[in-house]
């Protein structure tokens, strides 16, 4: 029997570029476990045929014998990276601080990454897939493949994986943690408790990429930033202002907005000063305030063939691209009216029910029933919503996956925004009733985060656990037959593949789980922000969960998930606009919280014709605030010109450039490969 | 005697460029008339070194003796331009479509203007001041210069014209209207009324440089666009709509301020489609949002210093880089709370007072009278107002001049701002008496702005009538001695010298007169959009205006005035900022014209407490949107990293992507130069 491991390959280039930390095995491949009565004459199994081919592609492979399938682990040296992103042609920010087409042999003129290595997580990732997905049947003729007891027929031309994948012989490509730099990661960063908010941040970029590295950053510093609002609070909760008391109220809510709108303003400092640290340009080629990495990779994919013939005809061609701008941008907007219309129609008036029938039911067994028929059904509704919004952003035109991503964010926010908020306005608003508004508020913010964070945390265990349990049974009920011995160790790569994907709730195709963990934050942030008056304690809550929100995060993403496929997205994107329209909303709950705290007797009557032009007066500014956003500041055309002047200039000096920069020889610590 | 035209020197390139366009004499130096009896010893005298040494400088020269002065007229003919432009490292446009520093061998590599000439009217502009102030004491000792009966120690190293400029012999240097192209302009520009809003920008563009045309581009959009509220104000002053009235005017609120939200941002398309068609760059290396063209000619000239030795020490350079930013900007808030307290607690009393007393006095005699009395008041405080602003500006540490002249504009648009709206104000809210709101608005429009439109038209005239009637006086006493002929032409050169120069009237060192007409702009649009409610009509007034101001400011520009000196800047820059705000603002205002209008009678009463709540309101949603433009969103130390790295790469592969470009031979129409 094949027990434990059986190494095919590799060693040979593990020591040489052991400092590299290129070699440690990144990506696993799973494929069924062959019969054991394998016949010798048959040379052409699909697995020997997978394992070689990987092999010729200069890949260090390692083949794994699990409990229930078997897995091949992929490794590059080096070189074979390299030769990869040649082919890529990734840009890499050099030396001068420019990006340029990584070259192997100008391999000098490219900065290193705080961790030595010459590729980022994310880079070598697409490095992999490049070449995972190159391996093709490069003969004239097909090969027929064996599997077990099927024939796979490889057409010329086609990718081997693709064919496997689809053939169900190849079960699934994901990467791997790296068990080392794991356990470190473990060590300094999750189980560091005494660390408050302090990160080891530059570490988690080199480990998980931009994305994540991202939102720990913004955690930790919102954590940190969170410590004064919480000690205002605090103060307010402990000291009594006696005649003041009208007076203090009013100067926390212009102190929080303050705090809000200084700590996204400062976020966005740090966020640029992070990628400079980074060595990542957030600027090249983008457009105005934040930006995207991808952008440049694969900017324009819709009309790529009219750019090629740009220059042939420029005045139809600067048509073709207003039609394709405002098309798409017409199906947007149609579709944010679809979004829109379908909250305010269907879900506005169902959570206005459970929040009235909450509020006139006596008896607290009869809530209590009522809370859980309403939890199950909007757990169902979201997940119906979220399903809408990524159908009909798979309709929109979007430039690249972060623009559909944050397309995807803003539609199913709306949703939640309703349905986390709009009981609590039922409570403080229209029945002026704070009692149970803080009731809600506490019960939310304590027990909800902390089930959530429990949730979190124990869900994907425990579809580890039973995964892990399934492939055990079956393994001993197929080997009841033949042998009773003990039950054997789970490889580690076979403990990963079980684990779950980092994936969001809703719509896995178009965001990971990132999403879930940046919804809960800002859902959090609405909440203290937007009932601040009504209960400043709330910000000492929200403090006391994001420091365990930092650690327990980290924890499970160390821990309990498969290593995450890492994003470019070099900004927290779509969020940092909730955030804002968050604080602007804050605005004017708070003061109509004020209105109702201060006037508990309802002596401040207002006439019906001045609250209209009030509610009028604040559509209007939000028209004026959002409707920006539906009118780019600059034609698609323009833009496309720009593209293609950049790249163009780009193309043309990048190896003279680079050569320059090479024989310049600005080394800083790491020595010569090569 | 020296009559007519003396010419010394020309001719001999005039022809071989003159379709380029280049050999117009562009730039007239005005020095004193030689005293007649002039001894033939003297080599050394100073006007003639002067000329020799512009005809060294490979400059075609001419002199024109006037009434009472002697003109010198400059040209150059392309081959000294290109090599001025070279010495500056200039960056132009290249074919394929990145600004390259400009090379003389490599001339076909990059675009030339739409008028067929290579450099824009702004480039040789630049040129020209860097061959004449180069003009320098290559000996080693001191030349001696005898002018009339004074000597001139010409130091070695000096400049000839600044020395020359300090003993006012050079009375001034500055750039002529080109009779040709002006007279073109006249015919298709000025002087085209069936155009309506149509104006030739481009031709506009080649002959005043970008900032003029950006600044007529957007008038004539602005107008064009003024056409929809123009026409929904009429209907709404000639059809009655019966019971209707009631919900018109809400629906004309709402659409006049989504025109305007509309308008400001198809502006901005409109604007990058214009820098896209002239072939300017608005985006290399600079900020979100829009940008300026002298940003990258001499961005970062406070640490430039620091810049050079970047890479040296770091850690301590962003210290430094740091404290200078933070330095700056609280120099700038500083600044801006002592103008705005300023305007608050003295601008603020006297306006209403004027307003008070305005409404309280019933004899129209003394209404007048204090009218007159209060025109000349605010004339000069103005005018205080202005210096004390221009003195601001001067301590604050703005990266360029167009950044210094966008925070004198706020300021002084503050000054503004408040003596143009708070007595509407005061008459509308406080004491809802619209009828004197109606009175005030329509003579503000009608009677102000054709006044102001006459004054600004006939004050240069004016004054240009004037200087030459004392020309021509002491011309004559001078002559009368001598002989008593018949009074002589007086040269054209003579006649664009005598012309006022194009200056705002405050702050002449800061900013252009495009200042004034800015200025008009943004207070016609702030009275028409704020009280829009109370005056629909207005609209109207403003559009018909706008069509004559169109062909009006033309005119000026042609006719009265000398030629500007080209600027560079590519977008309205903080004009674009005051008409966002003065929409934010006219919601606000238009809602509590509203409430006055549709409650006559007082009912809707408010209390207190309600009222302090909504001004808080208010207040923090200023805060949020006006707060976040005091901390940048990029640090300074980032932006200084990548604007050296972008100018290093640059420089580095200029020259070699020059040639490749030049050899490829992008040719477009116009013939090979050399």
């Amino acid at each position: 029997m094949a027990m434990g491991l059986r190494r095919l390959v590799g060693g040979v280039g593990m020591e040489k570029h052991g400092e590299e930390g290129q070699t440690a095995f990144e990506i696993g491949v799973v494929v069924p476990k062959r019969v054991q009565e394998q016949e010798e004459g048959e040379d052409n199994d699909c697995l020997e045929v997978l394992v070689n081919e990987f092999k010729k592609a200069g890949l260090i492979v390692d083949t794994v014998v699990g409990l229930h399938d078997e897995f091949i682990k992929l490794a590059a040296p080096l070189e074979v990276l390299g030769r990869a992103a040649v082919e890529l042609q990734l840009k890499k920010r050099t030396h001068i601080g420019v990006d340029l087409q990584f070259e192997w042999d100008d391999i000098d003129a490219f900065i290193r990454q705080p961790d030595g290595s010459l590729f980022s997580w994310c880079e070598r990732f697409h490095c992999y897939r490049h070449i995972i997905n190159g391996i093709v049947n490069k003969s004239y003729s097909v090969i027929i493949l064996r599997s077990n007891c099927k024939e796979i027929y490889w057409e010329p031309g086609e990718p081997l994986i693709r064919k496997l994948e689809s053939e169900v012989i190849v079960k699934e490509v994901f990467p791997l943690h790296d068990e080392e730099k794991r356990k470190q990661l473990l060590r300094s960063w999750a189980l560091n408790w005494r660390g408050f908010t302090n990160q080891p941040i530059d570490k988690v970029y080199s480990y998980f990429g931009t994305k994540i590295a991202i939102y720990f950053a913004f955690l930790g510093m919102y954590t940190k930033w969170m410590l004064f609002p919480a000690a205002f609070g605090l103060i307010l909760q402990l000291v009594d202002f006696g005649s003041l008391q009208l007076l203090v109220l009013p100067m926390f809510f212009i102190s929080i907005i303050s705090w809000a709108v200084l700590f996204l303003q400062f976020w966005k400092r740090k966020n640029s000063a992070l990628l400079a640290r980074w060595q990542i340009s957030s600027s090249v080629g983008a457009d105005s305030g934040h930006k995207f990495l991808e952008m440049e990779w694969s900017s324009f994919q819709s009309p790529v063939e009219l750019i090629k013939k740009w220059g042939t005809d420029k005045t139809k061609l600067k048509e073709v691209f207003q039609r394709e701008e405002w098309f798409g941008r017409l199906t947007r907007i149609r579709n944010d009216a679809v979004i829109i219309l379908s909250i305010i129609c269907l879900q506005l008036p169902f959570e206005l029910a459970y929040a009235h029938l909450y509020e006139v039911i006596q008896s607290d067994l009869v809530k209590f029933g009522l809370t859980a028929a309403y939890l199950f059904a909007i757990q169902y509704f979201t997940k119906i919503g979220g399903k809408i919004s990524v159908k009909l952003v798979k309709y929109e035109n979007n430039e690249n996956t972060e623009y559909r991503a944050d397309s995807l964010i803003y539609k199913v926010f709306g949703l939640y925004f309703m349905q986390s908020y709009i009981g609590l306005f039922y409570h403080a608003l229209l029945h002026r009733n704070f009692e149970t508004l803080r009731k809600v508020l506490i019960q939310r913010l304590i027990i909800s985060e902390v089930l959530e964070n429990l949730m979190e945390n124990s869900l994907p265990y425990l579809k580890y656990s039973y995964r892990k349990y399934k492939a055990v049974r079956s393994k001993r009920k197929r080997e009841k037959g033949s042998s009773t011995g003990r039950i054997q160790l789970i490889p580690r790569v076979e403990k990963d593949y079980l684990k779950p994907a980092y994936s969001a709730s809703i719509g896995e195709e178009l965001e990971d789980g990132l999403f879930d963990d940046f919804l809960e934050l800002a859902l959090q942030f609405g909440m203290i922000m937007m009932f601040a008056c009504a209960f400043p304690l709330a910000f000492v809550f929200a403090a006391l969960n994001n420091v365990t929100e930092i650690r327990a995060d980290a924890l499970k993403l160390l821990t309990m998930y498969r290593r995450p496929i890492p994003r470019s997205a070099a900004t927290i994107g779509a969020w940092l606009n909730i955030f804002q329209f968050l604080i602007v909303m804050s605005i004017c709950t708070n003061c109509a919280l004020l209105v109702c705290l201060y006037d508990q007797e309802g002596n401040w009557n207002i006439s019906p014709g001045l609250a209209a032009i009030l509610i009028m007066e604040h559509v209007l500014l939000l028209i004026k605030f959002g409707f920006s956003r539906f009118v780019p500041e600059e034609p698609a055309w323009v833009r496309a010109n720009r593209m293609k002047n950049a790249s163009q200039a780009q193309d043309m000096c990048s190896k003279q450039l680079l050569r320059s920069i090479s024989g310049e020889k600005f080394f800083d610590g790491s020595e010569k490969n090569e």
